[in-house]
């Protein structure tokens, strides 16, 4: 257990942003850190997962740093509760469960998993009361074996292989981000758009233009500063109901029905 | 039609980076942006996604830009490949489905999805033939009621709801992984790793440090200059199983016996 410093562990989630936040989280574990404008932006894609324990080993700048704090705004929270420590063995001293991100394997046999796979298991494996780290690289060169060695598993991101690097921000954030998504119920909304071909949006468009001359033509549109939110209104509508060619051929017909407008593809 | 230029789509993938990126993928609309910087990474979020079809709405800086080009290094394809219009209607024009993204719902009816939720019904869109866009507001102020009305859908990103504020570069990055995600075919791997309480990892370094002064004792890892490869690799074979803490009380007390040491604990 030596190098943990359980008196820091966060307990006191009552600052600004921490209502959404919870303890039980994986550690984001950062070896050898450059730039305190990185550190700052992790401590923000940390925050805006949930994410609250972050340690630092060895940051090239020292700590506290003032660039960190500064790129940081918003996630203050998190940087002050950021615990220091000299070696990645101490880091993860506490830990049952260490994942190394990277997106180079090198060559050792490992277990390999996305995000996605990692947040799943990590996500019970907290629940059951293990402690989890994920370690990440410095920015350039991310991490070395001899880090990578500590960790049981590697998480690499599935992107564009021919252009896959991430600045370490965006990696703290899709691992954190898939770390939420795990725990997170939003419903999904979707509606049934039939069969027929989706309009084109220039001929929505042109019919949407169509139609609020017609309303302007009819002093409908009035008074003049509640048009904006009216035309809107209207526009959401139908942009709701994922709208077909042959709708949109039948809603120019109503409109000129109603206005007596004789147009040869009138079809209704 | 008016608006889009369709000599510039992108049709010549052999650019560096481009090896793994479809053409077939949504187009992303920023309106608005700021700074050259924040294209420039937007590109880069972007082509680490496999996606290529950049459209600007009036960028304040104008276009072309040199810190868009510099913040872009290495996926300066897709910037060589923006499309510059003068209105959001003149971008989406060709497009059947447009999303808007954004942080703040405000108060329009629209359907609301999450990036995997987008991503999973614009798959199938793009290859039943339909044309997708997605949209993104400059950097403050996010998308104005104006241009959200343009799309059918909005999607928002499931985050710490006390701290949801991307930059944007990383929202392009979450609807972008998630369209990767969508068509990635990474497989999972699972170890059961049993009912056991896991180790702790100081317990297990512990372990390791007196197998390894175990093995320096009796010369086994030699020549010196392969010791740390050779101590990595015997580290990876007990890492890679999850070891357990019994396992692990096992594992000393075979070091034990072949060493013919006796400790008070050994068991086997």
């Amino acid at each position: 257990m030596a190098g943990t410093d359980k008196s820091k562990t966060p307990d006191d989630l009552s600052s600004r942003g921490l209502e959404g936040a919870s303890a039980m989280g994986p550690a984001v574990v950062l070896i050898e850190p450059q730039l305190g404008e990185n550190i700052g932006m992790v401590a923000r894609a940390m925050l805006n997962s949930g994410l609250t324990d972050l340690r630092l080993v060895r940051p090239r700048d020292g700590w506290p740093n003032e660039a960190a704090n500064k790129a940081a705004s918003g996630a203050d929270a998190v940087i002050e509760r950021a615990r220091l420590f000299d070696s990645t063995a101490a880091a993860i001293a506490g830990c049952q469960r260490v994942y190394a991100s990277t997106a180079r394997p090198r060559g050792m046999v490992k277990r390999l998993v996305t995000p996605r796979q990692a947040a799943a298991e990590i996500r019970p494996a907290i629940q059951a009361g293990e402690a989890v780290a994920v370690l990440f690289g410095p920015e350039r060169s991310g991490l070395v074996n001899d880090d990578i060695a500590l960790a049981d598993t590697v998480i690499q991101v599935p992107l564009n292989p021919a252009f896959a690097s991430l600045n370490l921000a965006q990696a703290v954030l899709l691992v954190g981000y898939e770390w939420y998504q795990s725990g997170d119920a939003t419903p999904g909304q979707q509606l049934d758009s039939g069969g027929a071909p989706l309009v084109d949006k220039a001929d929505l468009l042109f019919f949407f233009e169509r139609l609020e001359a017609k309303l302007d033509d009819a002093g409908f549109l009035q008074p003049i500063e509640k048009r904006p939110n009216m035309v809107r209104n209207i526009r959401n509508i139908f942009q709701r109901t994922d709208l077909t060619e042959p709708e949109v051929r039948t809603l120019h017909g109503i409109v000129s029905a109603l206005t007596r407008e004789k147009r040869s593809q009138d079809e209704s």
